[in-house]
């Protein structure tokens, strides 16, 4: 904080929000949600940080929540130079190669800031999933991306049923986690989600 | 957390998400930005978000990261009941009843939840800007309208002047939000804003 | 008509439309009705006015057509300056708190109108529903809101039961109308309504 | 009134009007304006029925306002069966073929009721403008284009001029929609509207 | 070759492609699918153009690859002037009508070019479909719609039913369609459609 | 076509193009262009062909039309499963990358199809552009982005110039495509493009 930034580097890494807003997310896009439907990646990122805060209450072991609302914000921001490649589309790709073309976007983004090493270290932590704060935020990735297909459902949207397949693989690091999801899932299976929203 | 909360009143918060995600910003609308390109309010709450972890690396005022990003991630959550009401439609009620009845959303979709009151105290930090954290918040709020303003007007959106304008009454809180602001007025007047986004 | 009105209050009042025609009606959006498929305040206007005057064909009481459909084009207008207040966020307001404003935005938009307050009085009759015009016009209304749930559900847009459920508390102010709905509902629930439009 | 109408060839009629809601005014769709930012045809014959209203209060001509609005309410009623067919468009058809293929589509629609031939009648006085009501209704429907051009040019679309420069060859029934017309292109050519709405 | 075309005519004919992209096909959006979630008369262009490649390597008939191709890419070029007159709405036209209209809006659009009279005759093997090449465009024409029809299906979307059952009349000229139709239809019926794309 | 391909793998790959119907081209997206005026993937691949078919009249070299045309339906129809990864975003991944996943998407897509060797020769032809067919089928891609961002330009859109831009340092293939271009330039800068379209 001694040394001022440059304010350039500022206002362009803030710029970035604007097309994080506009960034569709693709999963939803290939799957036939219409255009303006899909929610964007800002948007997502919003619901991500909204259920870690409400987790945050929930679970036993201590959490930062100053670190762990970082790594949420923090998690897609890459996304604003990448866009969101769908999960189909990632199996055409070499491992790792996402990962890094986002690394160096983010390193872009941040060039000229004093934070730059601290961001990459938070957007990290979401991806290596081994403190409690990443763990948590993984958790609500999740949470969020069922919330959604929920909601879609209920709104007449067909076609997502493979989210809800895919997550039975899926290893919750938190009891409150997977008790979110079940009652989660038991209103979408019963058809009351638009109901009780 | 030792008493865990009834599982039903925890989904019912985690449903308002999606409804967040599709509410549009309705400055935005009434002033004609087409319905599928307007941003969610949970977009603009990514972005405040974004904007405050910002901010929060750059003034010099101890803030707690923690409680900045909560307060910016639940100060829109009641429009998730109530809507945005849009500013030229506030004259038209008595001051004070959208606050009120944001309380009372807000109270409802809390109920039976161990941590509704330092929630509900979270929000009103928002409303009330006399600490640092609510403050920044708020400059945060001001500075992500201004970057979507300028997103739109770069995209070829006209009639959103008023929102640059109006900003000139607004007193910043902090160094770093003038900086910032001054920086993104100047790429918005020479019109570099989507050639250097 | 002796006295001209300011040319600029009615150019003031013709500017309005415009608002009404990008309005959308908030019902739908929050029910998951994608953005750009969501009817405009505008087009349930005259979705309104046509059932009123398919209905004046066939009610047995004398009709004042020409009042009748100034009621039906009038009776949302307010909504170009408070937008339209969904039916869940209204019980967080006091009773009377929403046709307050309404009214204020009329007396604003009709200032300096030799018409203002005729104008008024009609807008009032449609929420006071006590000449037969009025109810009439509540009874369009409503239908022309079925008529609306039938077409999204017949597309596939799902979670709008309850349009229907609180339709059986609705008293119809004349057989005609009770008529139009048993026919609408067995369209509807037989799947017929997409196949005989 | 003695004899009812087949209640099928009622609710047949009323189910045109979601049709209408969701028919886009092709004019803008060929220049460019968004799918979902089009306004749909409804949407117009609202805006028609309110521009009509206003000019009745303002002509020294007496009206028949029942007469008058139900002309504008039916005048674009058979395009939910024919579409809207784009000004450039027409010349590509004989004379009269489209005028002949609306006529014969609205003796569909209104086939087994009562009052067909009265609401042709209506349509027809559209088409012919010849009675005050007809001729009202058209500079009604002439002044709703130009409110709807200056709203998507205030709003950032471009393209649209033609529909100001067809104007100058339109001549104006009533001296109280001139002035309308003046007025509105004032604001149109200050860029004054979007500010003033 | 030798002589060279007005180029002003050339890039006349160039600028109507952007047309075709935002034409939208009206067949889906009469029946509710949502504006910006219907596909462009473009993207059928293409749809129809690489199903029609696909049987070209299926059909044991000798084809003219070049000539199918070019058929197919001018089927609905007419439509960037015209419009697509959804069928229901071309029953209140006479016979002919229509074809009439697209021929003089094609030979508008060719005026001066020297390849006019060569195209205008690929347009009219798409009508005719008496050659090898018209006709297999025309069973990917209607292959292409099925095609969409089980996608929009798949993805939530109701009312499309009478698409399949409008095709049980149509006669598909070879076998590789009917083969595909079949596959097909398989897909869609057992709701194995988003799954298997 | 002796032997029969799987027809299963026939239907298959059929189903991937109402894929390529809902995929935005990012580029405009990016750019802020609203996502429901966004063209399709599927769109921009009938403007290609259709562009190329134009060309192919007006060259003087001898082309095979079918080679020429089977090139641009096909060039793209690997972002049915990548995606269309937008230019600023191809910087952060290694030369290739991009190329080698849709290579193996591709092959995915045709396995079982006794004409995938054939399909493949013919994507990567438009890659290489080093057969007359591969180089007239560049020239269209770059003529047909122009268009759009000219048409999008006409209609209000900004912030498209750096396409402009980039195309100063794009060699044509071809004498006619260099002129088409001029005129497109022209019509561009001089705003007549919505006017002559």
């Amino acid at each position: 904080m001694a040394e001022q930034p440059d304010p350039q580097a500022v206002v362009r890494l803030a710029m970035q929000i604007p097309v994080l807003k506009r960034a569709p997310r693709m999963g939803w896009l290939i799957r036939g949600v219409a255009p303006g439907e899909v929610e964007s990646v800002a948007a997502h990122t919003a619901g991500v940080g909204l259920v870690a805060l409400l987790l945050a209450e929930l679970v036993e072991t201590p959490i930062d929540r100053g670190r762990l609302l970082a790594i949420c914000l923090l998690h897609d921001l890459a996304e604003a130079a990448i866009g969101d490649l769908p999960q189909p589309a990632q199996r055409y790709f070499d491992p790792g190669v996402k990962i890094e073309a986002e690394a160096r976007a983010l390193r872009d983004m941040l060039a000229g800031l004093p934070f730059a090493a601290q961001w990459l270290v938070l957007w990290q932590e979401f991806e290596d999933a081994v403190t409690d704060e990443g763990r948590l935020a993984r958790d609500a990735d999740r949470l969020d991306l069922l919330l959604q297909a929920a909601a879609y459902h209920a709104a007449g949207r067909r076609g997502l049923d493979d989210f809800w397949e895919s997550t039975m693989h899926y290893v919750w690091h938190f009891a409150a986690s997977a008790a979110l999801y079940d009652q989660l899932q038991e209103q979408h299976s019963h058809n009351d989600f638009m109901r009780n929203q």
